[in-house]
């Protein structure tokens, strides 16, 4: 053969998940390949099909990496659209309070919720929001995830987001995993703002987003809509100045209340709707005919002891795009754990193991646009890849809230290697 | 001074939960040393106390090991006294199954359920059972459990209940979690004595428990009292016998409907009724007038969808021995992840985070009758601790269904040490 050597080649994966179908139920949108091997050049997939055929398609040469994935899963590296890794502090006596008893007022008066995160955030540098953030990026790498959304929203203010979106954009030269960062500014009105709220929409506006804009520092600007958050009136605001200028507007929707947060998504051609534990079949209908991402977060439903986790089933049957994310964050979620977002998307918002793992990969990067370079296993596409220690996609959500990861590829390279992790099955 | 030199001394820990107290609510519980301190020598506890009061306590020579904790959470080893840890095969398949809308009749008729564990179970030999259990005991000791209690119930005759309980006997010659072997020939009724019911309590009663109890190669014996499974009256026959030879009783009580089974738990002077979901009041005061502890498990809880999870708060109020367990099975739990467990005892138990990490050490100790050995830090206790990275006991349910752990400690050695595992907080 003329072609080059691969650099690196995965062979006879008990079960390899290409992802390339964007359509259908159940296992069906796996794209699965028994036996399955790959080969990586120079960052890319250059190769995928069965074992049988990978010694007639793909030269080997003396430099070429094989890792042996017999009895193995492997998959898309996970794609997680909705964290908020970059912050300061933590909620965990918050939590004890919970426990105990106390109300949401009480924590609140005791300097609980998310005014402790913000004052937190604010009085720490740049440098130290980074080193926070490292650690739980590298949780994150342990459940397979090699691209995450961040947002910037526990400071509230135009020099501390900006220092938020600065930490996101340098974490990326440090760890492995490729971040894509959103404006979050309208996450909550900061409490210098509480008795003013529309000059902090005003700053909003007129300030933050047009300099996040300028800069560069963020592909989304999202709005949390919601009774203790921002009307529908201010978000449509908000995002649609950021939408002006370039930002793509994304909703956290329907998480409490259904008050018309889908719809806006719907109105602005949001790229997606957030949260939706209380969406309507009208926000259902408006997001499916704008076409707009819906993002299920269940381990923040479980944490929150909603009652109701989002209609994932009927958000995949009425044609959405499904992603499913951690929505790692200090006060409904603080857990880098994929796993269990997989198992609970099964559980309780109506997937199965192979929508959900669609979702969390190919479903991740659609949400984020960036689906023609991540999310699937095809050539031509960046090499992010994760060899699980089970034998079939199935084990990922089944063997619960553990990580299954052996070996995780981001561009081409190891990045996390642990041949020691204890299979789950035989 | 003339003491010897400690084997290893732990020093300086953020937080440092001694777990003396056995009574109290919420943190009183935790008997925790701020900036705490600890010695070991022969496997043993020497010394608790202030870091401050180490140096004229405790003797240092040139061979002690020396842990720094600053920053960290010291606790005794978990103890987690519910697992169904030896088995083969696996039941992902089912759950896909049950995620793409099958019922259980369904499952049942195309070979899932507990039906399938046990042909898989008796198929291979106690090599492979061996084989298979060593990877899940790896990751429990990941998440910080030193010893654990280990069922047999997957064979449901007599030569493979004995192979079931001999893999267990091997298990701790081959990693560090001890074991405690539970014989629970009781979990249900074979498919053989389908017709037979009888025939089958008659063969626990007459040659399972008797031999089982002969050769010593369980200290419990268990009964699963439910509808699919066995009757008050069937449970109480294969108990009886059991006690009559030595064997403790326990219970799967109340999991999924009250017929009882606490009522019978407490009639036996059981040492344990486990799950309780279904428990009411009488059962509760039953069981408390008895001094039966009570253990948790409530990932079975949320993996079963269950409506209510059991009343964790009401039990411990009750003045219950109250334990929590991982409850690892292939069915309706398989996961190792005792901090989910901690975290979901919280949520959904009515725990606070100090009850649940006291439910999951000295809890269960006590639940095992170990408690003179195992489950707290004091001198003269078995040197079984976990240095966890991060500041205080309520990160381990805050910060949720992650591993914490840095190191592990069993019998005075350090069986597991992760220096690189990303620090939870600063």
């Amino acid at each position: 053969m003329s072609s080059p050597a691969a650099d690196l080649v995965i062979r006879n994966a008990s079960e390899l998940c290409t992802m390339r179908p964007v359509e259908g139920r159940g296992e069906a949108v796996l794209g699965s390949i028994s036996g399955g091997s790959l080969a990586c050049r120079s960052g890319q997939v250059t190769w995928v099909g069965p074992d049988a055929e990978l010694a007639r398609n793909v030269a080997l040469g003396a430099t070429t990496r094989v890792v042996d994935a017999a009895g193995c899963t492997v998959t898309p590296g996970l794609v997680d659209c909705h964290t908020h890794v970059v912050f300061a502090g933590d909620r965990a006596d918050e939590f004890s309070l919970r426990c105990e008893g106390a109300t949401y007022l009480e924590i609140a008066r005791r300097g609980g919720g998310i005014g402790s995160t913000v004052r937190a955030t604010r009085e720490v540098g740049e440098d130290r929001l980074v080193e926070l953030a490292l650690p739980r990026l590298a949780r994150l790498l342990e459940f397979g995830i090699t691209t995450a959304e961040a947002k910037s929203g526990y400071a509230l203010n135009l020099p501390d987001e900006l220092k938020m979106l600065r930490a996101v954009a340098r974490l990326p030269t440090l760890q492995p995993i490729e971040l894509v960062p959103t404006l979050l500014c309208a996450h909550a009105v900061p409490p210098e703002h509480a008795q003013t709220r529309e000059a902090y929409v005003d700053l909003c506006v007129k300030e933050i987003v047009p300099e996040v804009a300028r800069l560069g520092l963020a592909r989304f600007c999202e709005a949390f809509v919601e009774q203790s958050a921002f009307t529908v009136e201010e978000g449509r605001r908000i995002l649609g100045r950021g939408k002006e200028l370039g930002l793509v507007p994304r909703l956290h929707a329907d998480q409490m209340s259904a008050m018309g947060a889908s719809e806006l998504a719907a109105e602005l051609g949001a790229a997606t709707a957030d949260h939706l534990e209380c969406i309507t079949d009208a926000g259902i209908a408006a997001l499916a005919k704008a076409k707009v991402s819906a993002v299920l977060v269940p381990t923040s439903t479980l944490f929150l002891k909603q009652a109701t986790y989002a209609p994932g089933r009927r958000l995949w049957d009425a044609g959405l795009n499904v992603a499913l994310a951690t929505n790692l964050n200090p006060g409904s979620a603080m857990t880098e754990n994929a796993n269990l977002s997989l198992a609970l998307a099964c559980l309780f918002n109506g997937l199965t193991p192979a929508e959900a793992l669609w979702a969390f990969t190919r479903g991740g990067a659609r949400a984020l646009g960036l689906d023609a370079r991540l999310g699937s296993i095809e050539p031509g596409r960046q090499a992010d890849l994760v060899v699980h220690a089970c034998p079939s996609h199935r084990h990922l959500a089944y063997h619960f809230a553990v990580s299954h990861v052996r070996t995780v590829i981001k561009r081409g390279a190891v990045v996390l290697d642990r041949p020691a992790a204890p299979c789950a099955a035989a």
